[in-house]
């Protein structure tokens, strides 16, 4: 566990109660005490909240402890409203959050309890989801910096105060999140498109590759491995978050197969009759330039365009330090690397370093690499 | 460019003519003009080919030249057959090869036209797919270096010679490839499933992004950015592969539907009757699943396993030579970097590296790093 030193004087008022010492409970908590704000910690499992007190994470809650300001809710998305009414009739003092991946389904099961129960004061309460997940899970995997430079969603609702508002902002600045403001529907649709599609997509893909011949799987390049990568991801989080965003997915994937029929459509007449098939170009340069149209739209480093930067692509032997003795030279160079990536060629005792720069800055630097005795390539 | 010294013999015997020079073309030319094997030069646009010319990839084709011993038709799938005969007709002595990205419907079309031009000669005609393809195109993107490490597909079919068999390996190994022998229908289903599905799931992922506000592009993380990447790709270029390829592919892209259906099945149920649904979180585990075990057999480097390396997260400035001075570190610390790839926060001036590492080094390299003053944190 790497420790955080406060840089900025903390916004977030405590006592702060975190319900759920999973990976992103145990992450907040650990920012938190970080910054010496108290906090308290329950989870209905009380091995994994022994492993979050071990872990520095805060004291397990007790009945005498000063009432919270803030209770944070890090549950399933299945679970969460009803935590959420139970703090709210618990705490009458404090403001609660919550930090599931879906918001409008919890948001009307929320709106449902307090229609039947005025204790459950929905003034108090602001739905959240910090965009920080993981592959892996659980309090283990917990960090007090999991939050800094990700985005986090504050879903406020109509009832909401701005002063519950302002204590989750507060909370999500303190936890270094860049914080976004959407309602729960705009959040749902929103994920629905960037996320739970991407990963239903790349399950989809990755799905049809269980039964490839080996020597198909042999040919894979990085292109296939970028498509699937995000398949590697868990079942039952997804199946929860998914289950739960029921709505905007669905809505998403029925345009999704109204695309595949085009291009099937496409490809069969191309299947039966040939590449000159009428339409069968036609169709599938549709949605290839679709794609292409999509995909500028992607946000890269710093919020930018995606590709405003030149790749320069290097030839590094695969043994201890020549990849830091690249960055340094590529440092002496004086030119600063955007982005970067390796690409391995399968049996091959060398990688191809894939470094991304300003284009004003590229030629100097392949001519200055070439100079030093590296081989520069096309990325 | 940069130029390659032969480290071991040559094996492919010139001269060699290569019909077309675009990039893969001319990236032929260049390695064997490299290796001092004699390279004459043809294309359909002059300039293309003066271009190629004055890059050093050989000489223009006279009609006083030598007889080729190997002729490489690098052109697009729609007119390869025919040149790939024409070539056969004309030298009488040579082997010829081609080495566009399908091999079925060429192979069809030569026997179409062999059936009837007892000239062109198939025993002296092996098909090949080098699997180098770039986001750009032309002679202007060629590099003699393309091909190394990257598989090259030898596509024989039972007409073809040992000696034209071994012709073609050879200018493979001479290029630096690693060699794959299948059938033609073989590599056009390998190449469906692990080339020509990821670049169409990736443009039907993009093309939903065209139509979604800023506001949710904002949110995209790295997911979504690698699943899209390859969806900027030339609408042009994968049209003629794809049309081209149509039997593999429409097969694949119909068992995608299927799995597509059985999503929108059980995603319906979720947005209709919720999440408890009968059949919803079932459906959705059904398809995480079979990605988990699809991604699972994806190769990653030297061939190995895709996931067998422990991922270690650390925080960069964004400044030059920051990430110089952590590979330099990482040298220092004796360990060997796997694999590795930036994570972009918006709106931060500061980067993640995440450096795949052997699992057995991980926590070495954590705690020096972190001695050493780097915020070590979760990948």
């Amino acid at each position: 566990m790497s420790t955080t030193e406060p840089i900025e004087p903390t916004a977030t008022r405590g006592p702060v109660h975190v319900v759920g010492t999973g990976l992103l409970g145990t992450s907040v908590a650990m920012a938190l005490t970080a910054r010496h704000v108290p906090v308290t910690l329950t989870d209905v499992s009380p091995s994994a909240l022994a492993l979050a007190r071990d872990l520095g994470a805060g004291t397990v809650a007790q009945p005498e402890d000063d009432e919270p300001a803030l209770v944070v809710i890090a549950a399933p998305p299945d679970v969460t409203a009803e935590l959420v009414a139970a703090q709210l009739r618990a705490h009458p003092g404090a403001v609660v959050t919550d930090v599931a991946s879906v918001k409008q389904i919890i948001l009307t099961e929320l709106q449902q309890i307090a229609a039947q129960d005025e204790q459950v004061d929905l003034s108090r309460y602001v739905g959240s989801h910090p965009m920080a997940g993981r592959e892996r899970s659980g309090a283990g995997a917990a960090t007090a910096d999991l939050f800094i430079g990700r985005p986090w969603v504050i879903a406020a609702h109509g009832a909401s105060t701005s002063a519950a508002v302002l204590a989750i902002r507060s909370l999500a600045l303190d936890l270094g999140a860049s914080v976004a403001t959407l309602t729960a529907a705009e959040h749902d649709a929103a994920v629905a498109v960037i996320s739970h599609l991407p990963q239903l997509m790349a399950s989809l893909t990755a799905a049809q590759l269980a039964g490839a011949p080996d020597h198909a799987l042999a040919l894979a390049g990085q292109g296939l491995r970028d498509v699937t990568r995000i398949a590697a991801s868990g079942a039952r989080l997804w199946s929860d978050i998914l289950s739960g965003n029921g709505p905007a997915v669905t809505q998403v994937l029925h345009q999704v197969r109204a695309g595949l029929d085009d291009l099937i459509t496409a490809m069969d007449a191309a299947a039966q009759e040939g590449p000159l098939a009428p339409g069968a170009v036609a169709g599938i340069s549709a949605l290839i330039g679709a794609g292409n149209d999509g995909v500028a739209r992607v946000p890269g480093k710093h919020g930018g365009a995606g590709n405003r930067y030149t790749e320069v692509g290097v030839l590094v032997p695969d043994s201890p330090g020549e990849l830091g003795r690249l960055f340094s030279e590529v440092g002496e160079i004086g030119v600063n690397i955007e982005d970067f990536q390796m690409e391995h060629s399968p049996k091959q005792k060398v990688g191809m370093a894939i470094v991304s720069v300003m284009p004003q800055t590229a030629t100097k630097l392949q001519e200055a690499l070439a100079q030093r005795g590296w081989r520069v390539v096309a990325p």
